[in-house]
C-alpha cells in the first residue's frame, strides 16, 4: 500500500498533536501509524505519521504546499516523502560479502524497499554475484598514496546514479569528509563492535583481549570523527574463552548483517530523525 | 510528576486523534506521552495519553464530565486514571518466594507505584518476611476437600481492603471463576512456562522431557480457562541438555520474577488494553 | 586444521574418561577440544574428543581398528569421524529462498563445512540462483494425488549423489517415512515456532491470534511424528500487538536462518548425539 | 550432593586429562562433570573435575597430598575445594539495595551456596534489612578526608569474619589497593555498564548522551585499575530514545543483579580461572 510519511521535529509546546492530526483529518487523511515522542530534557517534539496516500485528494506537491503555512506557525522542521518513491540506495563492499549478500537477497525478496542503483568495490571480486543480480558493479581501486582519483570517481557515480543513501556494508576504508558532508544522516556503516567498545580496527581482536563475554555490532550514520555517529541499531551476541578473535569474527557476521538491515530498513522506512548526534526511531 | 491517563479503545475512523488531542489542547493539557495503535484486522484503534495532572485547570471527574460528550459522538470505550490514586494490589504466594521477595523490593524502593493492602498465602511460611513490611498478612489454608471457605476467606480479604489487582506471585492454586470474573483483566498470574507451551503442572520437567533449548515465563491476565487468558508479557532463558529439571526450575526463577513484574508495570501504569482475548500494549 | 572427531555415548561408568584418553594419549594424539556429560537421570555419559588429525601415527581406519577393542570393553557406542571429509548436504527448498540464500553464502564463504551435491526444490523459482553456485538444481515437483514419484525421484537423487544429510531449508512438504528412516538423524528441518509451540501449517498466524510477545524457530532431526523429532536449536525475537502476521513472517525469517545455521554447523561438526528424543550438543 | 571441585590451569601437554583421570579413576572417584580447556594462543590447558565426594577412600587432605607428586610432574597450577566448605562472603553496599536484596534472597532461599559472616555498608540504610536475616551489619562511614581509617576498619572486620570473598553490591566507593591485592581474584564488583564502555561514574548518563541502543552490567573481579579488571559476567537490556537516565537506571538494575548472581555462582563453584587478566569460566 502507497503511503506518505509525514517527519515532524519541533519545540515541544501545547497542541502540536492536534493541529497537525486535525490539518491531516480535515483532508480526509487516513493515519496508518502515528509515533510522538518528546524529550523532557532537550524540550524537543518529534512525530511521524504514515498516511494511506489515495486517503489524500491531492498528490504529494500539493500537501506539501498547503501545510507549509502551519509548518511555519509551529515551527516544525518537517519532510513527506512518498513510499511509492524508493530510496535509491548505493552499497559499497570490500571482499567479504556477509552484509552484502545479506541485502541483496532482501532487495531481491522485496523485503527492504529500495531501488539499488550500483554497487561499488575497491576490489573485484564480488563482480559475478552482483552481476547476476543486474546491478551495475563497479571497481574502485583505492591507492593508499593517492586516494583522491579515488574519491572523485566514487563522488561521481553516486551522482550520476542519483544516490540518496550511502551504505558502507563492510566497505573498510575511510569516507573522505566531504563525502560525509554531502551524505550527512545519509551515509549509513555497520560497525563490528557493540560501540563505544572497541573503536577502529580489529574490534573482535580487542575484544579477545579483554575477555568481554559479549560481543556485537553497530549500524550508525556516519560523521567526519571515526566510529562517532548517531547509533541507529546495536546488538551483541554472547561469547566465551573458547571463542578465538576468529571465531567471534565468525559469530559476530550474523549479528553484523542483522543489525544493518535492521538499521537500514528505519532509514528506508523514514523512522529516523537525527537530533544532537542521536536517533529518535518512530517505530 | 503526578499524571492522568487517558485509555481510548474505539472503532477506527478519521480524525479521532484530532478530536482527542484538541480537546486536551482545548483545556491546556501537557500530554507527556502519547501512543496509537491501529489494529487493520479488527479495524480498532487504541490511544493512550499520558496528561500533566496540573496543566488541566480541573480534577479528574470534572475532565471525565466534559469528555463525556466527545466520548459518545466517537463511541470510545475509555477510563481516565490518576497515577496519584496508585493501585491497590494484593500479593497472593504460596511457599516460594522469589516472585514475591522482588516485587516488595520494588515496591519498597519505589520502582513500581502501587499500594500492597495484604498479602494472602495458603502457608505460614513468609509471614514474617512479609510482616517485616509492615504489610498484612493472611494465612488462608485451602481444604483440598472443602475450597469454599477458602475462596469465601480470600474474596473477603480483597473486598475489605478495597483491592483492585491481584496478583498471583507463584501462588500454585486454582482461583476459582467467580473471582476471575469479578477480576477480570485485573487478575495477573506468572506462569513458569513459555505460553502455550506447556500448560499445566510442572512444566520445567515437560521442557526437560521435550529437549527444549529455551525455556521461559509467562505474565497474564487470568480467566477462567487454565494458562489461556491475555499474555501481557513473556520471556525465555538459554538451557542445554546439562540442565536438569531442578536447574531448569533455577534458572526459571529469574524469568519469572523479571517478567512478572514487567508486566504488572504494564497494569499498573495503566499502558494495557485487553480485547478479543489479547494485550495490546500502549508504551 | 584437519581433526578427528570421536563421538562416544555409553552407560555411566567411573575411569571411562580415563581409558578413552589414555588411549589417545598412548598413540601421541593431541586433543583440541573434549567435551563430556554425564546425565544422571539416564545413566548415560556421553563424549566428544577433536583430535588434531597429523597428531596420530595412522589414519582413521586403523585408529578404528585399534579403538575397536577398547570400545567393546566399555559398551562405547561410537563413531569417529574425519573434518577432511566432509559432510555431503542436499538442500531442499521450495519457493522462499531466506534459509537457501544463508546456507549457500555460508557454504561459498567456507564458514560451513560441507559438500552441497544437488538442490532439490518442488518449483522451479530459484534454479537460476542455485546454478550460479553450480551446484546442480533439481525441479521434483509434487503431485498432491500422487506423491510416491516424487518420493521415488527424490530417493533416486539423494543416492545417486551420495547425499548423507538433507536439510529441509523450508521445504513445506511432508517427507514420507522411508526417507525419514533413512535418514534417521540426518535429515534436519527448520519449523518456523518455537516448538512445542504451534506445530503444524502457519504457525505464525497462530502466534498472531494466541497474542504471543516473542516468536521463534526451531531446528530438528526430522522423525515420522510431525515437529516432533529431536531438538537441536532454537531461538526467539521479540513481537507485540503492532505485528500482524506478515511482520512476524518477515521477523521470523531472520530466526528462522540463523537457528537452521547453527544447528546445522553442530551437526556438520559430529556434535550432535542423540538420545530418547533428545540431543546432547558436545561444544 | 558433597563434591570436591579440583581446577587446574597448565601448560598445554599431550596426556594431562589421561594422567588426571587416572588419578581419580584409580582411587575410585566418581566424576560428576569434567570441563576442559586448551587456548591455542597462549598455550595454556584449563580443567575442571567435580567428583563425588563419598566415592573417594579419603579426605580432601590426604587426596591432596596424593595429588602433588602427581601435579610437580605435571607443572600444575592447581586448588582442590570442598563444597561442605561454603565461601565466606563479605556483601558491601551502599544505600541501594536491589542487588543485595537479591543476593540475600538467594543466600536464604539455599540458590547460592555460601555463608554471609557480615555486611558492611558506608551507611546505616539497611541494617534494620540485614538484621532480620540475623546477620550482622557494619556500619563504616567513609570520611572523604580521611579513608584510612574506615579502610582499616574494613581490613579488621573481613579479618575477623575469615572472609575468602568479599562482593560489592553496589557499593560505590573505591577499595584500597592494599584490600584489591588482599583479595585478589576474590574481590567481586558489579558495575553498570557493558564494560569498556562507559568507564567510571555515572554509567548510564553516559550512555544516554551517546545514544546506545543498549545498556548493560558487567561483573568482574576487581583490581587496582578502575573498572579494568578481569571480567566474569556480562549482558545487556535494550533501550531506546525515550528512555531517559533515570529510565536506564531502573532498568539496568534488572541487568545489575542477575549479571552479579550469575557472576558471583561461577566464583562460589569454583567455576573461574583468572589468566592473563581474563577469566575462563569452566561450566
Amino acid at each position: 500500500m502507497r503511503t506518505y510519511r509525514l517527519l515532524i521535529s519541533c519545540p515541544d509546546a501545547s497542541g502540536i498533536v492536534a493541529s497537525v492530526s486535525h490539518f491531516i483529518a480535515s483532508h480526509g487523511g487516513w493515519i496508518l501509524e502515528a509515533n510522538h515522542h518528546s524529550d523532557p530534557i532537550s524540550g524537543r517534539f518529534y512525530m511521524r505519521n504514515e498516511i494511506k496516500a489515495d486517503s489524500l485528494p491531492f498528490e504529494l506537491d500539493t500537501f506539501r504546499e498547503h501545510f507549509q503555512a502551519l509548518a511555519e506557525d509551529l515551527s516544525l522542521d518537517w519532510t513527506m516523502t512518498d513510499s511509492g518513491a524508493p530510496h535509491k540506495v548505493a552499497l559499497l563492499a570490500s571482499k567479504q560479502a556477509h552484509c552484502l549478500s545479506d541485502l541483496l537477497y532482501r532487495w531481491r525478496s522485496g523485503d527492504l524497499n529500495m531501488d539499488i542503483p550500483c554497487v561499488i568495490s575497491n576490489h573485484d571480486d564480488l563482480r559475478s554475484y552482483v552481476e547476476w543480480h543486474d546491478i551495475p558493479y563497479y571497481h574502485v581501486p583505492v591507492d593508499k598514496n593517492d586516494k583522491e582519483a579515488a574519491y572523485q570517481q566514487m563522488t561521481d557515480l553516486l551522482e550520476e546514479h542519483c544516490v540518496d543513501t550511502v551504505v558502507l556494508a563492510r566497505y573498510m576504508q575511510i569516507i573522505p569528509p566531504a563525502l560525509c558532508q554531502t551524505f550527512q544522516n545519509r551515509l549509513i556503516n555497520i560497525h563490528h563492535s557493540f560501540l563505544p567498545s572497541f573503536v577502529g580496527a580489529r574490534p573482535y581482536h580487542q575484544a579477545y583481549t579483554r575477555g568481554v563475554k559479549l560481543v556485537g555490532a553497530t549500524c550508525h550514520y556516519v560523521t567526519e570523527e571515526l566510529d562517532a555517529g548517531p547509533i541507529i541499531e546495536q546488538d551483541v551476541i554472547r561469547v566465551g574463552h573458547n571463542h578465538l578473535p576468529d571465531e567471534m569474527v565468525r559469530l559476530g557476521k550474523d549479528v553484523e548483517k542483522t543489525v544493518l538491515a535492521r538499521g537500514l530498513r528505519y532509514h528506508l522506512e523514514d523512522r529516523v530523525i537525527v537530533d544532537e548526534g542521536k536517533t529518535i526511531i518512530l517505530e
